[in-house]
């Protein structure tokens, strides 16, 4: 940028609610020795965008929003340096190797990558953590943004470490490692990819899932407990079935996370993926047909359904019995309702919905009866970047796409158009949009 | 028994409540081919009889009750014999190898041994189920008891397969393998030193335990994928810090197990174990106190306490972070709000407590926000036998014993003070009662 530009484009929120306004404001400094000030090459608008923009939750400050968002290092404060991260200081590495030019992808959340929180993987929960897009951190719909903590938070997607920790993936061509991947692709990392893998992992981790994955029967750790000491399960037995409650982008994300975690370990599946909305069923069916064309390459049996035929194919599927877990994708009670009746005894329910402020519709009876687990919460996005990565590479065919039947990306539009998108995004006119700041 | 007798003597429950009479009734007879008619030796008064005896449940039929009980077989049905359970036969192995005579434990519930659940491990919820001492099923609390499907219930106490299956014990005397372990001491595996087995197994094989456990940060499957790209973490950031709410006599089984597994991990931890009742607490110190004096052999800290007491206890340890798992061992809301309060963001509460029909105290957002999981539901007492029996053998200092401060068992009867020993049990005059019905 110029020396002589000192504003820059943005999309900001005002108060009471549905107000979006496009205006400039002054460009980001830096505030502190560990900021980084990045310039945005794309920006998202994600469904939960539209909880702020309705006015659900209690806030009155103006900011500019969005927590989605890749793109260029244009400064950095004095803590960056080829001796700032020595092992002796304890820092995170990119202290020292972050340079300005870098393209890098930041998830949603600060974190600070060097508390106790974020040593052990939980860094969406890091205390030195900020929402991009609040009250509390301006995000980043708009041509810059600033990005605390950016050391421990920011994903660099120029340097080969980052690469070569996608340890799933020996041989992949490191050299030419962003050819043919297109930012639009790369922003998919800031929050939706990652938290499909994060749900699918949450999911596949859970010890009630051992058994149909591994073969041996619960409890963990015994190799066999049953009475008939059989010592493995047959095939009949370990039959997988799973359940996908919510097809928005996120749940698309989780479905297409799940199957190639499932065609990976070459096991046999099935899958009903539930929306109420037509259009999003016939996205997820076309995004199937992407992966598994003609059903190739799959072991599995997946179908697209409503709730109330799902609930006839599980039947059909288990003999009565039900899932053996289920993705929540949506975050309300009503999807809660459905995993409940559709999950099996001894069953896991994985929420990664961002849940209302109303009490969970279930009896503690309910929960004994079925021997029911669940899990909750949101997506540590920075520690998953690994895996997402990973995944982003190896299904381009999906992730790669703009626009199209099967593509996540609807459209990406510049950011004079925020105020109409928001206003046609919260109406369902359109899927989900890219904000080009520079377009 | 000679054949003249065809009465014994029983404690059965009357409507509405309160109501437990030792009455006269009819020896059971074999009613099905797979039934097998056991001569009771021991049988338990546990906190959950308490549910029929205050007439809390929605039953009128007169019963015979209790669902804890050790015995010996006395009768078999015509599905038992040598070549009953041929491998061709798919039948659990006990249809061809139980014998008249054969001292036997039974869970809580009846399980068939051979459908699909029963072959996961989920038998606590097999679908041809029934509890004892239930409407549906004649109880434990009696000379006498029909097992049905007895072949996939029952666990052999004199069969060295039993004891061999317990592979984490190598070394151990098969060939003595009875002696010097009182019949009181067996009682226990029909329910509460399962479920306490049960409670740690779950908690200590959930993923968001694997961090603190194993060193390496999540997500699991992942070498690491923090920040700074530690490659293992720190002991600080290992240091395990668990909450057990509620110490029963379920709580105090599922406290030792836990400590047991942590011992054998060699791991440093820090347990406080809680419950509002001083003279529950004093038993717990006790018994820690028989398992580590002095503190020896432990790694660990260990305190017992109320609940404020407590919340200070972990805020200290903890720097105001919280506990890394909890064991809800009451069920009820208190205790779950209760935990809530105590654990982490990330954190585990596993809830082995028979819970009311009652909305679980939390809302989405709370759960959300905390990144909790759950776990609810009843123990697999069979699946659990060989790891509860492996621990019953090695904790004998602690299972061993009755009438001492540090026994689980408080005092040992006859059936005709089954009336009295309800009433006073029901109002925490006595703790652990067993019934011997031929005293």
């Amino acid at each position: 940028m110029s020396s002589q530009t000192t504003t820059m484009l943005s999309a900001r929120w005002h108060p009471p609610s549905y107000d979006i306004r496009v205006e400039d404001v002054p460009i980001p400094q830096i505030q502190d020795p560990d900021d980084a000030i990045v310039k945005v090459t794309l920006a998202g608008l994600c469904g939960s965008d539209l909880h702020i923009y309705r006015g659900q939750l209690p806030i009155d400050k103006i900011h500019i929003t969005g927590h989605e968002f890749i793109g260029e290092v244009i400064k950095l404060g004095s803590n960056y340096g080829p001796n700032a991260a020595q092992p002796a200081s304890g820092r995170p590495d990119l202290y020292a190797t972050l340079n300005v030019g870098d393209k890098i992808v930041a998830p949603f959340t600060v974190n600070c990558g060097e508390c106790h929180v974020c040593r052990l993987g939980y860094t969406g929960r890091c205390p030195a953590g900020a929402l991009f897009g609040s009250p509390k951190l301006d995000g980043g719909q708009a041509q810059y943004v600033r990005v605390p903590k950016a050391g421990g938070t920011l994903y660099n997607l120029s340097s080969h470490t980052s690469w070569s920790s996608s340890i799933n993936t020996p041989g992949a061509d490191f050299e030419n490692h962003l050819k043919g991947i297109a930012d639009s692709s790369l922003l998919l990392l800031s929050d939706i990819l990652p938290t499909g893998v994060f749900a699918a992992t949450q999911l596949l981790s859970h010890p009630k899932m051992q058994p149909v994955l591994t073969g041996r029967a619960w409890p963990p750790g015994l190799y066999s407990t049953v009475a008939n000491n059989a010592s493995m399960l047959s095939e009949e037995d370990r039959m997988i079935t799973i359940g996908v409650i919510g097809l928005g982008p996120v749940g698309v994300c989780a479905t297409v996370a799940l199957l190639d975690d499932l065609a990976r370990r070459d096991l046999p599946y099935r899958v009903v993926a539930i929306d109420l909305n037509e259009s999003r069923r016939e996205k997820m069916k076309k995004v199937y047909e992407t992966i598994h064309p003609d059903g190739k390459g799959s072991k599995g049996e997946f179908v697209v359904q409503g709730f109330e035929d799902a609930k006839a194919t599980v039947a059909k599927w288990t003999g009565g019995v039900g899932c053996t877990s289920i993705m929540e994708v949506v975050g309300n009670n009503g999807a809660l309702t459905s995993a409940y009746e559709l999950v099996r005894s001894f069953g896991v329910i994985t929420s990664v919905g961002v849940q209302p402020p109303k009490n969970v519709p279930f009896t503690g009876q309910q929960l004994y009866d079925k021997n029911i687990s669940l899990d909750f919460g949101r997506c540590p996005v920075r520690a998953m970047f690994p895996m997402a990565f990973e995944l982003l590479v190896r299904r381009q065919d999906v992730f790669g796409k703009v626009g199209t039947e099967s593509s996540l990306i609807d459209r990406i539009v510049g950011l004079e158009e925020a105020t109409e998108m928001y206003r046609a995004f919260d109406k369902g006119e359109v899927g989900k949009v890219l904000f080009d700041p520079w377009k």
